[in-house]
């Protein structure tokens, strides 16, 4: 398709941090170290609580923001490793395929974790630039703590090329401020046409690292100097969208894959106070700080407490872009609406937890949970590492069978499943559903799914 | 002391909501219903996430708010009964009395349950006018799901007479919008001086009831419809300042006494994800919403994380408007640099877990809390209550000793008590100067504390 002017379109600037806890901003109740960047774009935008991440680790949680689809539909599990071969199909449509074939340049500064194979690079998926990090930098031979020697070496990729290889941790504290200059840049040079800008920051994943301007800044040791970090970084690209009076018409979005990854302690981050964290199906692996400034479309210092994922944006995308969707099946859902304040909108009634290959292991309706029996991991009985060195990987326990209403029990705690029988009813059906659509491992009725690349169709 | 007048000082409306969890507002994650008024106060004003209530239970955290001490410094322990014969001691001076003295008029609208007999009335503690309940609602001898016959009826007080009997649930269904009739009025008489207008409203204490306007009108059931009603009555309230031109140069105070009931299920409110509610000293028991609203002085839109009680409100007030501090020892620290907007400062450092008798469950220093091995009561594990009907009453457990790091994990799932011997040290230390000064019945330490009534002295 010819890509076709449209001058008038907002600019998008996306970002997407890594391990981002749902507490690690100050206006969600963060301590000893302060992120006015980022708290202002919910000052001068929407904040939203209930924002889920399909799916509570890396790779999984970008597929799906970039195709709208759950990432098993995708069949995209778990976080990529680098010499897996495996990556996004290709043939899947991202967000910045869609804005591209509508005009739109498109850049990525940050981590991609989609396949590292050239194949699955972000040039082949509607990227008209990259620079950035192929996967997480702890995938890296010279990880401190632990036994990396499966890892190769970890390079900056420039478009398609290697250009430079990361040795120590002033690389790697280096990350934050390289992928802002490469966005300020992409601004600057793309100011004149409408543009995508994709930020997927690689921090605060471990390993932590800081550069010099802010190590040893904050009161919250390290974890914090990387949060001032990032969130100067934020500032920086907002200036920038500023001073070339583009700020007005710009969607910036600011969320993250997954809940804060709890065995390193001190640098992790927190859920606040919801249970768990990244790697689980409970409100602290998926439920993710989330705000979308449009000055003048957008309510400025709106709350809204409406269930969303992040597989909603790209429809929501295409619909204020005027780009078309992907011809295949999403499951996002547009939430144009809601976004401009209209919050008598229900766009999201449900929300499907699947995890690992394709376990189902909870399905949410409005403010009701219902988990199913599943080996899962949990972070709770074991002491969290410290300083850079992890606790022992969580081990799997037996998740009961439990119904939690998050209206009154956001920390699903309380189970309420024999009170409520028409509810579970209701819920087993949306269970049902998905399970028809999309397999159930759990329920040894993989259908068609399972495979590692490539899409589950019916 | 000869009232002298004060006409430029500010007007205060004390706002103070029963068993209001911390999430039960939509900009803390409530579902199922609305607080846009509530909301209001935090965009135009500060909203703090590390406010702590004194203590997580009714009486107790109301006197610790009036008098500025924690609660067992002026022997006021739990909740009091009607029948009792105990209050708060009549020369303890509280917020009323301080601001009466400098020129303000007074008035509390809502519940008192500082003592309910006429020794105890608020208008021997500095108040002009009362017009409210004595004390906690469910102690009446109509409440639908408990044996209570034990309680005498429950009366509507105006000053020191009762003067009409609450004898049906359209009757408590109408406390919410007497009181806010009489605030109104308040308002509307003494707009010509400064005053000083309390009100703790009853709801959303159970029994639940909201009045017709309101009854069946959320998704949240008669929880939600009580909030909806707690929200206008907030709105209308805001409505008569802006009206009469006063609302610029009042502070608005909101916060609670104490987390939610939690054993009363979908008739209590919501922790937000902290741990446990009312009647612990977790999280969830003691950490309340909490905004400040002054515009010109008190930043919009503003939210810290700075650690504060509700004991630090009458020095803060005491401060701002040039009133005295009471003569005897008090515990709150002033926090106006902080709330004017200085986030640098942090008036307070550390905070004591007092529940019980006189029993020190916990300390904390900025992000540490050190849980001190103690029998307390738990809502996990036991079914909770449902339209109405309490569960069962949580059992005492043996909790143990444990370090929590509230950085990274606000929820207290994570003892790091093994990691951290210099910050076990520190907070020993905090106990220890508490212990000398207040008692601790852990420690078979009582001091001269441990009176039902009157005030603890070296």
């Amino acid at each position: 398709m010819a890509p076709k002017p449209a001058a008038k379109t907002p600019n998008i600037v996306l970002f997407f941090i890594d391990d981002l806890g749902y507490g690690d901003l100050t206006v969600t109740g963060a301590l000893g170290y302060k992120t006015p960047h980022i708290d202002k774009l919910a000052a001068e935008g929407t904040r939203f609580t209930n924002f889920m991440a399909a799916q509570a680790v890396c790779s999984a949680s970008r597929a799906a923001l970039l195709t709208g689809c759950y990432p098993n539909r995708v069949g995209v599990y778990g976080a990529f490793g680098p010499k897996q071969g495996l990556g996004l199909h290709p043939q899947e449509e991202t967000i910045a395929e869609l804005l591209k074939a509508n005009g739109y340049a498109t850049g990525i500064f940050g981590k991609w974790h989609l396949g590292s194979d050239s194949i699955f690079l972000p040039k082949q998926q509607g990227f008209d630039e990259y620079y950035g990090v192929p996967y997480s930098h702890d995938m890296w031979p010279l990880h401190p703590w632990q036994q990396q020697a499966q890892y190769p070496p970890l390079f900056w990729i420039e478009g398609n090329k290697q250009v430079k290889e990361i040795k120590d941790l002033n690389d790697a504290g280096a990350l934050t401020p390289t992928i802002t200059e490469k966005a300020v840049s992409f601004i600057k040079r793309n100011k004149k046409k409408p543009f995508f800008l994709y930020v997927p920051h690689p921090m605060p994943h471990v390993p932590l690292a800081a550069s010099a301007n802010f190590k040893g800044k904050s009161e919250r040791g390290i974890f914090g100097d990387v949060l001032t970090e990032l969130d100067w970084s934020v500032g920086q690209i907002m200036k920038e969208l500023k001073d070339q009076g583009l700020d007005d018409n710009t969607i910036v979005i600011f969320t993250s894959d997954n809940g804060p990854w709890l065995n390193y302690g001190n640098h992790a981050g927190s859920s606040g106070g919801f249970r768990e964290g990244k790697g689980t199906s409970y409100e602290g692996g998926q439920r993710v700080a989330a705000m979308i400034r449009w000055p003048g479309v957008v309510p400025a210092g709106r709350v809204s407490n409406r269930l969303l994922s992040n597989i909603d944006i790209l429809p929501t995308l295409v619909k204020l872009t005027g780009a078309k969707l992907p011809e295949k099946k999403i499951d996002g859902i547009e939430f144009v609406d809601l976004l401009k304040g209209d919050d008598t909108k229900k766009p999201r009634e449900n929300f499907l937890y699947y995890y690992r290959k394709n376990n189902l292991e909870a399905v949410r309706k409005d403010n009701w949970k219902l988990v199913f029996a599943h080996p899962g991991r949990t972070y709770e009985g074991s002491l969290p590492g410290k300083d850079g060195q992890p606790g022992p990987a969580p081990e799997d326990h037996a998740i009961p069978l439990a119904l939690y209403d998050l209206t009154r029990d956001p920390g699903e705690r309380y189970d309420v499943y024999s009170q409520n029988p028409e509810i579970v009813a209701e819920l087993e059906k949306i269970a049902e559903a998905a399970r028809e659509d999309l397999g159930d491992d759990l329920q040894k009725r993989p259908g068609k799914n399972g495979r590692p690349l490539g899409r589950v169709e019916k």
